[in-house]
């Protein structure tokens, strides 16, 4: 592919001191409008050969555009905190806002790409690293993001120029890192193996709303003329010509008629004396205790999702498992509206951003399956986003589960009657009122949207890796237990 | 997943008789407003378990539908034809036109599932298989079918029970294949395994345009009954609701800078003499006609593909190589503009249907490449469509090639003065009148926007197994000399 990256392509430095400003220009005005609107990301990858004109394409950028509105990344030899999570993570991280441009050096391809190259990964696994590249652009587009991928290009002979030179003169060499250091040798001394591995990947990840563009890079002017170019042209369009989706195939399964689901089917009469609660509370905590402060637990991770109807007892539930929990390890994320920022990006951003380190603990109060329960009923997602968002979500929990986080999800359920009861009770009692609002009576109403729901949620997320425990919680006590004892149980299986 | 398969869904027979005939009724008022509206394919598929349950769904629909405009395929021992294609043609071949519906009885999901859980392929290749199935539920989405997936589900116990009948009572023994009977035994054997591998396949390929549903189907009437009621509601609100697509990222690199492109930097002067010419055609031809006869051959097939500007002198090259192959083996597909039952399918379509089989020879004047060059010139496909065009035809000629067909690409390339000057004669000289049209002058008209398409199209598509041949064809002698040896040193590499 990209035959024509071997033709010499140049600009002369008159045409370029005439036209650079004029497209300097152009650049600023489509970068002003886009971060009026608001409207989309733009997410520029520079990636490919070239080590050094990547990085100098990346500086002229940043002199080009105001680079206030500029979201910068580097791949590096990841930080601490970024070994210690799902490899993904730190490119969520540098994820730019709507109405931003990141400028990506480097991005999620070199890792794969470099590792099968030196014979790490086999060739299979390459295939399914790539696959995961495709489901995360897929998402990316459909969240509306601009995708420029610029595949730079140098011809063997000024390559292998490029090595020496990073290898002997230090005024140059300090611009590379180790690591990639060590890549462009190899990548030098195989050159045509090098080309095939890449041609494998830009065949495989040139798509339609993600197509790679081969950028031959000898020539400065050439290059960065070319980016400029068609970055503004990129941005002035879609300004013009925003994203649509495509419309979704059926919803779930309809009967139309009664049957059983998997809430209706619950037995919520189970109960616990006020005794027993007792005692194996006290078995459970402590169990808890000592497998997080295991030396297995060091290097795993855990991540426990509480959902469930309005009063069904999260709140009570949470606070009997951090009972039981170091505070140093511990981190509760309560899930409520998305501030602006996490308006502005993705929607599984923000639940990304709060994954946890080894050896450590995350409680969501409520999580990411908001978008297939409240924003799926209340229609602050269109069918398109949740029905995709299923799939999404089982992509970033198998990442958690592949990097070694053991995820675990609670589904409290009670009933209608119970829940009314409770509601009463709050109002009553002083200290609990703070807990009762005009929504909760509101969500009440949809009682049958939320099962539908629910149900759906359960059948197309619990996975072997990140099961769903229902709960049956009008007994406090009997909840608690099953939390606790659930969680123990499944430490015990993992560790 | 889908846990609440495992709840017994029955609907009793009182409910059934009273509610049956109202379905029915309003599945054929959808099926014939789908036929009437011709706006998409809808693509119903019965998989998973129950191999009898399956078989007895798909003669209910076939009775509640009108069966005219049903177009049925049942997964079997593959034909003689269809073993000599690569994997993914018989599915082609079955996909339905637009405003209808068709019910595979078996799809493209169960020889991967079989074929791992067999232990025939690692898990890796089965990573790979899914990807490929993604990527073609994806075109298929693009192109607007509306993909309604059924995984059929039978408990433990009813399964094991089915298995005996099917062993033993000879009158439901002829309703399931042999092959299928195999997989059955293996797969009751070994239940849980068998789950494990549909839950991890259901997960990777539940999408948004194309989620799976998970169907208890221990209740015949439950069965149909909710088949028959998403199939209606799913193609109501489709028609309601059409497709929008994604709109794509940014077209390939622009400069607006004049600069080398592969076509401008072809050397057209270069010519045969008569004589030279005369002894080197027959010296290739001869070549050819061996090598096509050769044994290795018999396993393999070659598709050549003639694209060119207008004029460029494509049939004259067509017949030197054609003088060279057996008749018998050879097939010649000239492409002109799609016929109507072609416009109602996928734009590939078309073209599969032309795959040769083992042992022959397919040569297509003009081809699957009309989508990016004529088709994105003058507007008859949208930017998304062939943009994504790219991608897909890479993975159509991969299949080709994995499948050990020879794929070799042509494009013939003359200037803008000799075309006219071949435009001229044409006009003059009585035979050749024919080949002359006001098309010809037309397209002449937009030379620039061509050679755009030409240079993105071969940067896009050729490939290390694909490749394209740019041919300088002004000269024709040297043109068809070109032609012939590349094609026979071809055969020579790849036999």
């Amino acid at each position: 592919m990209f035959d024509s990256l071997e033709l010499d392509h140049v600009i002369d430095k008159a045409t370029f001191d005439a036209e650079a400003p004029k497209l300097r220009g152009a650049l600023l005005d489509v970068q002003f409008d886009l971060l009026d609107s608001k409207e989309f990301p733009v997410i520029v990858l520079l990636s490919g050969a070239n080590v050094l004109g990547r990085a100098a394409a990346m500086k002229r950028l940043y002199g080009w555009l105001d680079s206030r509105h500029l979201r910068g990344f580097a791949l590096k030899v990841p930080s601490d905190e970024e070994s210690q999570r799902p490899r993904m993570w730190r490119f969520w991280r540098a994820l730019p806002p709507k109405g931003r441009i990141g400028l990506f050096l480097g991005s999620w391809y070199e890792l794969p790409a470099a590792a099968y190259f030196l014979g790490q990964i086999s060739h299979a696994d390459f295939k399914v690293r790539i696959q995961e590249i495709c489901r995360f652009e897929q998402m990316l587009a459909n969240e509306g993001a601009l995708l420029l991928k610029f595949m730079f290009f140098l011809p063997k002979k000024d390559e292998l120029e490029q090595s020496k030179r990073l290898a002997k003169d230090p005024t140059v060499a300090w611009k590379v890192g180790d690591e990639e250091r060590d890549i462009v040798k190899h990548f030098v001394k195989r050159y045509e193996d090098a080309m095939r591995t890449i041609e494998e990947l830009v065949q495989e990840t040139s798509t339609g709303h993600g197509p790679w563009i081969g950028l031959p890079s000898r020539d400065p002017r050439y290059r960065d003329f070319t980016i400029g170019t068609t970055l503004a042209e990129a941005i002035r369009e879609r300004l013009a010509y925003p994203a649509k989706q495509v419309v979704t195939a059926a919803p779930p399964r309809k009967t139309k008629i009664e049957g059983p689901t998997i809430l209706n089917t619950l037995d919520l009469g189970q109960a616990l004396e006020r005794d027993v609660y007792r005692s194996r509370l006290k078995k459970a905590q402590s169990r808890l205790t000592r497998r997080t402060h295991s030396k297995k637990f060091e290097k795993r991770a855990l991540v426990v999702v509480f959902e469930g109807n309005d009063a069904a007892g999260k709140g009570g539930s949470i606070r009997r498992v951090i009972q039981a929990l170091d505070p140093r390890m511990l981190r509760v994320i309560p899930i409520a509206a998305p501030s602006d920022e996490e308006k502005s990006q993705p929607y599984l951003w923000r639940f990304w951003r709060h994954v946890p380190g080894r050896g450590e603990v995350a409680i969501f109060d409520r999580s990411w399956y908001g978008r297939v329960l409240v924003e799926r009923i209340e229609g602050f997602a269109s069918r398109e986003d949740w029905m995709r968002a299923y799939g999404e979500i089982r992509d970033f929990e198998a990442e958690l589960c592949h990097h070694g986080i053991i995820v675990q999800k609670f589904w409290l359920a009670i009933d209608k009657k119970e829940q009314l009861r409770r509601f009463k009770e709050r109002e009553k009692v002083g200290f609990k009122r703070y807990k009762i609002t005009e929504e909760d009576w509101r969500n009440r109403k949809k009682w049958d949207a939320y099962a539908d729901a629910v149900c759906d949620m359960v059948d197309r997320t619990s996975t072997t890796e990140a099961p769903w425990t229902l709960v049956e919680a009008n007994d406090k006590y009997f909840a608690r237990i099953k939390v606790l004892e659930t969680l123990t149980k499944r430490l015990k299986d993992e560790l």
